[in-house]
């Protein structure tokens, strides 16, 4: 569900006519609605009711200032992984002791950064890293809270970029290295136990895989527990898919469900880190038609936005539909491309799309998650501009980039 | 050829040691070699020694204000395919009567800027376009001098991203509809016919498709005089492949050798856009061990550089070799990968290398080309350093990010 949608044959965010922003803001512009964002969190978190929780947004997906200070609002923790999310996390008001920290490479300063915030959590990735945070934390006189990502070797069945808990990955350790860093931690001084942690992989449409790896962990727990060592914290990442075409994900209930069936009567706080299923489908990218052209076996139409903008296509080969601003019928199939110089630049591919017109707007939908945050200034393009909508307002929450932004800290030597 | 080598078991850029640089500018970071930068061109130049020509270097392939106005001073010329190029050539000095304007997508503003600036050509690629650059210069009381884009349906043998020269590409228009375009063009009152261009794709290691491309463009120039319109200018586009690994590309000798048998009285003015060719190898991109990691079925090398550094190797599985800073034989396979998360953040997979650790360097090599360009924010990692050796000297070109950086243009909403 969200909050895009046509209103006498035109697209809406909320109550705000698509083509009025473009109209003011100039294309390609990313789109956000408030409503949508905020549903998609209290259902997600809801769904959880009755369990000790904290929902932690991870901020890879969307790290706009306004969404996270959004969510920040509703009440959610920060899943951050790197030292620049954690800078944009305290700057959108997050309490450090609601942020967790995850990811395989940890430079020795983002790791002070952390225990300078004082964080909630690590999630440590190795024994290597486990012995490099307790000697910043030594050197800074301070306690590390940890868990160790531990990788429970589950197929979650998505894109293999972004499957994330199978042997082959570079992510956690195996259950056996898991006990062995669990039983350096409790002897080393400056680190303290404090949970377990697992994350799978990204866009994942079945509830099986998780149930699959909670079982992995809940053994791997029991024998946490019987070396003597508590635990107080579950942390099982996150990665529930979205809808993009016709993919049918679990309800954050059906995974919720899931989750307490497995989890009995056992007490662990439970952590939770979805991006996608909150952010996904709550933003659209806006582009302008600048060209139709009938190439000799394809027809094209070429967008103001390209792959500098929006690589998941690109990239993934995903998935996004694609809408007119004004509503119109499927006519035509085309390959939906941008600007940029090489073959690789489209947005979708034989795609049956509405008979647009250069100057016509398209929204491309479910770009929310994984969109803004990934994209470059490729072929010296500017970087979109973010909007917020709430109700029937809206406001340009990241300006669009300038010809100087291009050039700022650039010099040209003198030898 | 290009000057990273070892001298005494250490990797040197030119007479600069590689670590004494990551000393002082931390890592990762890009390094480019004003030598071999020098040399690639005026070998690729001098090529072309007796033909009338105009090598402008694509602008696309490495957009260092740095890079391009070493190149300027040189005698080249500039290829652009964005306003933001255009912006970036007239802040690095070119003058605009020696700039051509390629790209499938240019907006009106970026026709207008380009009027404006008084380019060199247009390459044109499709009739809407031609329309569209008519109108823009008839209301700037400009005359605009175009070629046409022409696609000559060869295959370039690269990797389906970046041919750009095939029927089912987007790029160009066939013959029959370059006819047309050049009788249109001819009747309009505010275009000027310049020439003809074609652009076949990007990394060929084969001469063939060149010269098949080139007779293709000599039959339809041959059309295009017998319609009494002349052509002053031949842009037979970029695409020369250098060696990652084990391709063997032809010398620009050979490949202006095939050119000029080709041409044989022709008296056009060649316009050749070289850009990987002469920025690929030089230039490397540094980075710092942080883990090593044995995980259940591989081995990981886990680096302070990533995708969002370097997107090539995911984007297209391109090699890049990956050398020790401090000497050492290959001792390992192993996948060197990044701090992101996700799998698909590798910079090698399955790869020879040196038994490095934790704190080594490492030396990502031929990364002048669409490196730092398509480099992102994703997890908000900052965008590494650049800096430029000349002899026993080293500048910092571009200033690595700041966190402050990451939020530029952003503010939260008050709704």
């Amino acid at each position: 569900m969200h909050h895009f949608n046509y209103q006498n044959g035109e697209l809406y965010c909320e109550q705000v006519p698509v083509a009025a922003i473009a109209e003011q803001v100039g294309t390609p512009f990313y789109l956000y609605s408030h409503a949508t964002l905020t549903r998609h969190f209290h259902a997600f978190d809801q769904s959880f009711e009755g369990l000790d929780r904290l929902v932690c947004f991870s901020a890879k997906s969307n790290t706009s200032c306004a969404v996270m200070e959004l969510f920040r609002g509703l009440g959610s923790g920060l899943d951050i992984v790197s030292g620049g999310e954690l800078y944009r996390g305290l700057k959108a008001g997050f309490d450090p002791g609601r942020i967790v920290y995850s990811g395989v490479g940890k430079r020795a300063e983002e790791i002070d950064e952390a225990l300078g915030a004082g964080i909630f959590m690590f999630n440590v990735e190795s024994l290597d890293e486990l012995t490099l945070i307790d000697q910043r934390a030594g050197a800074m006189g301070k306690k590390a809270p940890v868990a160790m990502r531990v990788n429970p070797d589950v197929d979650p069945k998505t894109h293999p970029y972004i499957s994330t808990g199978m042997k082959k990955n570079k992510f956690g350790i195996d259950a056996a290295s898991a006990l062995q860093g669990y039983e350096m931690a409790s002897a080393m001084a400056n680190v303290a136990v404090k949970g377990i942690d697992c994350h799978i992989g990204s866009q994942i449409t079945e509830v099986a895989p998780f149930r699959d790896a909670l079982a992995n962990l809940l053994e791997l727990i029991a024998a946490i527990r019987a070396k003597g060592i508590g635990l107080e914290v579950l942390d099982l990442g996150g990665g529930l898919g979205i809808t993009y075409n016709d993919e049918t994900p679990p309800h954050p209930r059906e995974y919720a469900a899931a989750l307490a069936q497995a989890l009995k009567a056992e007490t662990l706080k439970l952590v939770l880190e979805p991006g996608r299923v909150l952010v996904g489908n709550a933003g659209i990218l806006v582009a302008k038609v600048l060209y139709r052209k009938q190439g000799q076996t394809k027809s094209f139409v070429i967008t103001d936005a390209a792959m500098n903008d929006l690589i998941r296509p690109t990239l993934y080969g995903a998935y996004h539909e694609i809408k007119p601003v004004i509503e119109a019928p499927e006519a035509i199939t085309a390959d939906v491309v941008g600007p940029i110089c090489e073959s690789g630049d489209f947005l979708a591919q034989d795609r049956r799309i509405a008979d647009v017109r250069a100057g016509d707007l398209l929204a491309v939908m479910s770009a929310g998650a994984y969109g803004f945050v990934m994209a470059s200034n490729y072929c010296s393009r500017l970087r979109p501009a973010e909007v917020m909508v709430k109700d029937d307002r809206f406001v340009v929450v990241r300006q669009r980039e300038t010809y100087a932004d291009l050039v700022d800290g650039e010099s040209i030597p003198q030898f």
